[in-house]
């Protein structure tokens, strides 16, 4: 069957969010065919009979699931013989602890590239962008996207851990990638679609993993207009 | 049967390493009883049979292991019966990922730490860790520990994924503790063993998670002087 996923968009089309890039890889290492819809930040609420506040919403199996993590857990539960996603009980919960990491590194990512963001939405859903993000932030958009050095020089130092576990193993989950690349790849897909700022420049490391990604997931990864 | 550790100590016998309170942790967690040999960082390359840089250097099982992971890899497949400290292969490649952000959050936990570290040592090895360290930090013990305030608020900055993360489970291993869990306690009970910078204090998830630990392997963690 197919699967249908309401993917986050900028004004252009072009594909947002980490984690709904994190689901469409998840999707795809089991196989499952996809169908996307383009969906605005302000539209989120409407799509899929209502009551989502957050991307990815996607309907798999007579079913609608409004989050990433849940999405990959149904996949792993639905289709065991496809590659595992996670590989036992206790991967999915170390695998929660990447998924606080990823959120860590999508604040830190995220400050040289909101203004970016902001500038790439339509009139509407710029003033819902503004709005929660200066929230979250406490602070304007332009304050947070001042000093863009320190803020890219920050980002950079919270990857160390990446850097220092792709030393010694080419995946995340070691010798294949499992749901803990993808929440971490989706990170970087984002900001390369974004654009404002090129995180794999000069990464030794972290730049042949994406690689590595990029040649089993390449349809995906290249579909940043679906 | 009896392991046996070569536990880093400072000049008055308080256990030092990080990385030694992990294996004593996984040591406990096995169900394997211990005796530990107080062991200086200049003697680490004497200790049995030498060959060895680093600690904790474990005899067990007619084996001779040196270093924790390693160690708790050796535990998991001969005491398969005894709590897991892994779950699985995907768990192992993930657990990793856990060691690499110990290593992360140890290099910057230590900056406000080193001169007290320093200073808790004899002389002749605080010729040693001032020349090791200096090296490793490219600076000398008194420029990395200048603007403690600054240093302690990044190391508490860069353990934000173990917040979010102990928002939603009790453990990085989930309902139970796994070596991931005992990777990162060993920092907070090398800190706690320093005694420099109280990095528990305030702290809303990670002391109750610490807390939590302590019930469970509170003999081992209250040995801080062997």
């Amino acid at each position: 069957m197919t699967a249908h996923l309401y993917d986050l968009v900028l004004a252009d089309g072009r594909r947002l969010s980490p984690y709904c890039w994190a689901a469409k890889l998840a999707l795809a290492h089991k196989g499952v065919t996809l169908e996307t819809t383009p969906t605005r930040f302000v539209d989120i609420s409407t799509v899929a009979g209502g009551g989502f506040k957050t991307v990815p919403v996607t309907e798999i199996d007579g079913a609608t699931i409004g989050d990433s993590f849940a999405l990959a857990l149904h996949l792993e539960k639905t289709r065991p013989d496809a590659p595992a996603l996670f590989g036992g009980e206790s991967a999915v919960a170390l695998t929660r602890g990447v998924a606080a990491q990823g959120a860590y590194l999508l604040g830190k990512m995220s400050r040289p590239m909101v203004l970016a963001i902001h500038d790439a939405l339509d009139a509407e859903t710029q003033g819902y962008f503004r709005a929660s993000r200066e929230k979250m932030f406490r602070h304007t958009l332009e304050e947070v996207a001042a000093n863009p050095d320190a803020s890219v020089a920050a980002a950079k130092d919270a990857m160390t851990p990446l850097r220092i576990l792709l030393r010694g193993q080419p995946f995340l989950g070691g010798d294949a990638p499992l749901f803990a690349d993808f929440l971490i790849a989706g990170l970087f897909q984002w900001a390369r679609v974004v654009g404002a700022v090129d995180y794999l420049a000069g990464e030794e490391r972290i730049g042949p993993w994406f690689g590595r990604l990029e040649e089993r997931y390449g349809e995906t990864l290249a579909a940043t207009r679906g």
